[in-house]
């Protein structure tokens, strides 16, 4: 079985414009929609095994995109240096955000 | 002739990893190291046309990419407004900065 992790969802939302229809269309029923392989498999009329050979691949194919662009992992990152800025400006303690304003700069 | 321009570089810096070894090889030469299409005829022993079409192709992979991804109009808008918080830290102007750090927030 597949496992619907975060991951996923969040590789899928980064990188679905460089899949084909087809495989937007599964990964979207799959992992958003939440249907079963077999519900799939009786919609599209392919076997089930088609439809999870064709999710696996797409999921590795995501993964490929994440080891060349790294745009999860820098959102990450992103998402991780604004919430500290927020923490500063909240606090009024701003004496590191220029640093921080830096890294944030930097991580492009 | 192909224009070099800045776009055709930050392109190539946010997509050259889905280029194949040959196209980012090429346009490392013409657009970082400043070859002409007759020198990289001559380096790779292809035609002087055979460059100049797959340097033109790429330029157009790219552009395919960006309009997919905009992670160059992205990373613009980003440091567009980078630059408006460093000014507000710099002259302590810090009303706007929550909705500043919102819209950074937002643009992922």
């Amino acid at each position: 079985m597949l496992e619907k992790t975060t991951r996923v969802n969040f590789l899928f939302d980064f990188y679905q414009e460089l899949l084909t229809p087809k495989q937007r269309n599964y990964m979207e029923m799959y992992y958003l929609e939440d249907y079963s392989l077999g519900e799939i498999s009786e919609t599209s009329e392919v076997s089930r095994q088609a439809v999870y050979d064709n999710i696996r691949r797409t999921e590795s194919m995501l993964e490929a995109y994440e080891k060349k662009l790294q745009l999860y992992d820098k959102f990450q990152q992103r998402m991780h240096l604004i919430e500290q800025l927020e923490q500063m400006v909240v606090s009024h303690e701003l004496k590191d955000i220029d640093s921080l304003i830096k890294s944030l700069r930097e991580l492009d």
